[in-house]
């Protein structure tokens, strides 16, 4: 298929790599029935399974044939996508032996000694008991920063980033950030002017029994196009998209009184299941195939739940359906009144429960705040306070206490540090996405209205999906939308969206 | 725990072996995924990560290291169970040491094929067009057995029953089959002739709803002593016994038409799961701690299975409950009709549908037949003609085609040569341990009568589950019951519930 078959160290490296990718897959099933299936006496065994899994991963990436058979493959002749695949087994290789060991092992347990003390610090509001712990945990991250920094040649905090996000960089982060925060205050104070002359929401009245809610959500699924032969949906507290590219299992949590979070969240894990599912077959298990970072991950979640599946020609189409299948009528079925439903934008604390105008200020926050902190710009102990105050100038509301501010996410708890920015860098790649898209063949939007979803699905399939890690982030987005990223274009989907 | 700090070469070893128990842990959680959960486009993807874990697994235990951890371990001071660990993994070490690696691919690729092809000669009855392949399994199944056998000193069918058998031997086999085989032809006139005279069987009629058999399961189950907090039941096509001994899982499926088959294997799969659980904690994830062979563990299906649930004691406890559970009324759901059902005896051609008086005649068939053929005393174009002749003989049916003769079972189609002997060993194995506990406490019998299984758990525990492979199954089997195996005892068994 590659054409060369004279770079014998690169094929080698392609099948220590497909190891590694067999590893890391079953580590992923292993993970997802840790979630959804696995009995609670399962978890001392599991830990076991997933702790090997990762070592043996580990030691495969960092054993000396595999730095030598890089620098081999890079002075023989590569065809095709296999320079791409080459810099991508490069950069993973790179990440893993940039940090000792003894500093993944004090990493590891700061995290794990931080975030269990976290598990009750935060019900208790009490920022004080975990500082400490939070304290080495940060120690550490600045630790394993400033060698990855080293190895990479990257800014500490860009370091830190890279993992998460291939590629990205903090002054780009900075530009568009920027931008939206000088935007945002304004425009929610208009938004919320404009909601309040709106009729209120009448909302649907249950109990919506879980089994309804199922197929409702496997009927949108289908139509969406995910492939049930190559996936399951399943319950999980805490929903996600887990398994591998041919084998994609989304998972929700129902509620009988309300059915309108699962079933978004339902569609929200789908938009990033047709990301794994549609990436490139030909580079499947190698690094070439693997999606391309959390920003673009989640800007194919994004995408299908609130560019498609919240905008009026999905909801004025879907209403009914959902009506039909919780037997459901009067005015809260009313197609404008979901509309307003799946529209409401209220300020609040907590960042999981944000609405996608408000968003983004609780991420940009903790940007800055996660910034300053690995830069040494800022002390631990001060993070309460410049949460809440951040939170103000941005939102207009003060948390009243730890728990609805700098105690609420597990992030930095558990050591993810440099990953917040995603989740709107993923926004607004979504937007700018779907732009190009519907600008690109007027068959998208037409067919969302009519519930058929393959023109869009074409479209993503050609554009993000197929590209797997072949291209960068801003490659993919510039190729597929004509500009690097822009926050104009997420501010003119919010104003089109939310003061129309 | 085990007092002594000294031996390092032992600690470092059991390190290894965790290592080892935690990837073949993993393996059994993605293969029992597989059989129940997984998406069918998931297979390809699956069969590179169950591969990648048996290679690494395999690559750990015959690494140098090993070997010469094992010599020194033997150096030191053991103390407790660590001989007995030690033994076991040194076994485990010498046979994966014993087949060099081109005879391992060379088998699996042969039964990959052969099973393949058998997939579609069985339902085609055609031996002929499987003989090929089959010839190739078996020539390297020879081949195997020739390289374990040097390694182990043993003989060549012993050195492959070893592997399902640790321990087993023909010669002890031969001496309990010879036993059985003069006893059951004229056994099982008297017992066809003894349930002529009884009234005839009344079958509950369904339908029997899924979630009902399911529930029903689970009620039983419990009352046995599964627990729910390390287990689960699910739908595969075959049901088995899966996961781990914290996390065991059982399988069955489910025919809407008749509940009664679905629910005893249900039972018998319990048997097994029970058995997992009760290994001993203090050697988890060490080769001491694991169930001692396929016999054993069949004797602990049986024994749940044949001696308690389709006792007298049991069935009448647990008829009101059935009835109860599918709202059955009428001479169907009596005691008496529902103990002559579940003990109904039919020569047959299929051993997986066989009763328990037929069974042993089809194991002992394919015993004598598979050590033909491996010690080269016959050829396999004579399979089919042998087959039949065999089975007229111990049961006075012929079967009419291959498909119901040589061709049903997939064990030598895959390789699975000395397994089947270990279906009647355990039966055997299960009827003198039951007749050990019983006589031992009384409580137990009269607990199965109430539906409280306490006390024989409690005795499974102390004799069986918790031996893990601390002894060998003879020195488990003795000091459970006084005396090795003998094939009085099952028949003392058969005779007791057939004939009176």
């Amino acid at each position: 298929m590659y054409g060369s078959m004279s770079n014998t160290a690169y094929e080698a490296l392609e099948g220590r790599f497909r190891r590694i990718a067999a590893l890391r897959d079953a580590r992923a099933i292993l993970h997802w029935d840790l979630s959804t299936m696995m009995p609670p006496g399962g978890a001392a065994a599991r830990a076991d399974q997933l702790a090997e899994l990762s070592a043996v991963r580990h030691a495969i990436l960092v054993a000396p044939q595999t730095g030598d058979l890089i620098a081999e493959a890079g002075d023989g002749e590569l065809v095709d996508g296999q320079a791409a695949n080459l810099r991508e087994m490069t950069h993973m290789w790179r990440q893993a032996t940039a940090l000792p060991e003894d500093l993944v092992t004090a990493l590891s347990r700061a995290e794990s000694a931080c975030e269990t003390v976290w598990r009750k610090a935060r019900p208790a509001n009490d920022f004080a008991a975990v500082l400490p712990y939070l304290e080495e945990v940060l120690a550490r991250v600045r630790d394993k920063a400033a060698a990855l920094s080293d190895a990479l040649g990257l800014a500490p905090y860009d370091a830190l980033l890279d993992e998460y996000e291939p590629g990205g960089r903090a002054a780009d982060i900075d530009a568009v950030f920027d931008d939206l925060e000088s935007f945002l205050p304004g425009f929610l104070a208009e938004v919320l002017e404009h909601q309040a002359k709106q009729p209120p929401v009448v909302p649907p009245q249950g109990p919506f029994p879980v089994d309804r809610q199922r197929a409702l959500g496997v009927r949108f699924m289908e139509m969406l196009g995910f492939e049930f032969d190559h996936g399951r949906l399943d319950i999980s507290l805490h929903p996600f998209c887990g398994g591998t590219p041919d084998d994609v299992r989304i998972t929700t949590r129902y509620d009988e009184a309300d059915f309108t979070s699962s079933l978004m969240g339902v569609l929200h894990e789908t938009g990033h299941a047709l990301y794994e599912r549609g990436l490139p077959q030909d580079w499947r298990s190698l690094p070439a195939g693997d999606a391309r970072g959390m920003s673009l991950h989640e800007s194919q979640s994004l995408l299908i739940e609130m560019q498609v599946c919240r905008s009026p020609g999905f909801l004025r189409f879907a209403a009914p359906i959902m009506a039909e299948a919780f037997g459901g009528d009067g005015p809260a079925w009313e197609p404008e009144n979901l509309l307003r439903l799946y529209s409401q934008v209220e300020p609040g604390f907590i960042r999981v429960d944000a609405d996608e105008v408000t968003y983004p200020a609780h991420v940009i926050l903790r940007y800055r705040l996660e910034r300053a902190l690995i830069e040494g710009r800022m002390e631990l102990r001060d993070l309460p306070g410049a949460f809440n105050d951040g939170l103000e100038k941005l939102l207009g509301i003060r948390p009243p206490d730890d728990r609805r501010g700098c105690l609420q996410d597990v992030h930095w708890y558990d050591g993810a540090w440099g990953y917040f920015p995603t989740y709107t860098l993923g926004a607004m790649t979504a937007a700018q996405l779907f732009d190009a898209a519907r600008k690109a063949d007027p068959a998208i939007e037409a067919g969302i209205a009519k519930g058929d979803f393959s023109p869009l699905l074409g479209w993503l399939r050609k554009n993000v999906h197929s590209k797997g890690s072949l291209a960068s982030t801003a490659e993919i987005l510039t190729a597929a939308t004509g500009r690097p990223l822009d926050a104009g274009v997420f501010k003119d989907h919010l104003r089109r969206r939310y003061l129309t």
